[in-house]
């Protein structure tokens, strides 16, 4: 008998990214298509369904293979209803039963899961994190989520919506978060906060190395590029990376304080920053958090990139299959 | 044959509260006494082995009958190397094996735990959370702690250290903590931090009720002076108690998004407070918490009080005694 193969979809509000794999994780296939982000949830699940028969089509696999698929969801997936609460990258799918209605197209078991979810999964068991029982995972993107493994099992909370720290108020008297609170992690520490810091000194007609790469880039930068001209030197630049990775610390030393991870991973864009990030985020946990949680913690860069979500999926689908 | 028994001690930096109890909780006898805080770990724990004797003979109860005893310690226990790391209020216990040396000198297991994880437990199995999964305790005292019950249990963090919410930084700016962090929640909102504000106010010669109040307790007042003031409707005291209470709400908001708690239990000198304290955390987590987290957590009051440490306890130790 040939060996079971499972399908683990990441939709993400701008892309779709789908693969197949085998029981040991080898994938065999892979496929990205631009999400259909504006034409409903028939058209996105659709879309997904038409992902993994081209995957299976790809590796030349028969489609009764096929034992189960993964979804990892950016948005509030209700674990206890089964329900996708509401997506704010892809509003279509607020208040659907996506793993239902999928598996009703694919005729195989669907299990959904949040995207950071099922990254902090893929990085404990997988990646960066790879052995390690509770696990704090950070993603600093244009916005900011974490995922929790505790005891070596994602920890959802009561009802689905644990990790959001993003909303973690870390400057009081900072500016008002869509989450109406003031001065929330992702105001101040995102790619989205970096790059618009950086916007709003240029427009203030600061002079200044990062004038002359947002030149190159049509007038405007990005958290990346903030990062590159912190690197060579541009003391614009190194304020305005200083003071999100300042934030970035608060937020993290108040975790390692209340969570006592084992480790602590940071992936998500801004993380391919390295050194300039990880340096002083080591230094804010060394000097800040209390002394036990300090000396028993390390910090680490994820090594998933992009294929983080996917990948935890897959050891989800698997470990489930075993259990029943 | 005669039902076993347990004896659990709350061991504080200033009182030991012991109680010995029946598998079903039914507490048969309790004790309480100062704790012999400055004449190290041989004299404090033969304090708890002389309570636990005293119990018995309260009770009437052969030696024979106690099956295992257990100790809440207000300190860093390491769940992994079972040693007490440091113990703030109690020094003269830093670095000692409080199971090993007191099972010595009681000849039945002894089982140590954290004292806001024993309460935590306490509250979730038989308090103000009986029959929640995921609660988040805190105490409010002298000092903040936390104890989190996930999925049923305790969650200790990878070495026992988890629950440090008191050094979550909520106030930038904010003045020096003992732990090195500015602005911490402790710095704001404990009991320590109430009086404080309140007897800097007084020394800066502000006319008040609560300078009446500090005439009859002696010059100085402390936390519940300072809410029963606020209650009388003293504006000063008002604007305490609403600094303190902001910043607490605070901390609650970036739990309740971070974790998805089912219940959040305050409980601690401080929670005493009742209204004053509750419905503007209440307010803080509704207006502010993530929306589908701020709709599936209640806010409630500890209803255990000094007792929720021992309940905590007994509730540990036959639950130890069942999968023994």
């Amino acid at each position: 008998m040939q060996e079971k193969l499972y399908a683990a979809v990441d939709l993400g509000g701008t892309k779709i990214y789908a693969v197949l794999a085998e029981n040991s994780g080898r994938i065999l296939s892979s496929i990205r298509y631009d999400t259909l982000v504006d034409e409903g949830p028939e058209a996105i699940l659709g879309q997904i369904a038409v992902s993994v028969r081209e995957l299976l089509s790809q590796a030349g696999a028969r489609t009764n293979r096929l034992s189960a698929v993964g979804v990892c969801l950016a948005g509030f997936f209700d674990w206890q209803r089964r329900l996708l609460i509401h997506s704010p990258n892809i509003p279509g799918l607020d208040q659907i039963r996506v793993e239902e209605r999928l598996s009703r197209k694919l005729f195989v078991p669907v299990l959904a899961e949040n995207d950071a979810n099922a990254a902090a999964i893929g990085e404990a068991r997988r990646g960066a994190a790879s052995g390690s029982q509770d696990v704090l995972y950070i993603t600093v993107s244009t916005g900011i989520g974490a995922g929790l493994v505790l005891g070596g099992q994602i920890y959802r909370g009561s009802r689905g919506f644990a990790g959001e720290v993003g909303h973690m108020v870390v400057k009081s008297g900072g500016i008002l978060c869509g989450c109406g609170r003031y001065g929330c992690l992702e105001t101040v520490a995102s790619g989205t906060a970096i790059a618009r810091a950086a916007n709003e000194a240029l427009q203030n007609g600061t002079a200044t190395l990062l004038r002359e790469l947002a030149r190159e880039q049509g007038g405007r930068v990005n958290a990346a590029t903030v990062f590159s001209a912190a690197r060579a030197g541009d003391k614009l630049a190194q304020e305005i990376v200083s003071e999100a990775v300042y934030y970035l610390g608060i937020a993290l030393v108040n975790l390692v304080n209340m969570l006592n991870p084992e480790v602590v991973v940071i992936g998500g864009g801004v993380s391919a920053a390295g050194d300039e990030l990880f340096v002083p985020l080591e230094k804010a946990i060394r000097n800040y958090a209390i002394l036990p949680a300090a000396a028993s913690v390390t910090l680490k860069q994820a090594t998933l990139g992009v294929e983080a979500g996917v990948k935890g999926m897959l050891c989800l689908l698997t470990e489930a299959e075993s259990i029943r």
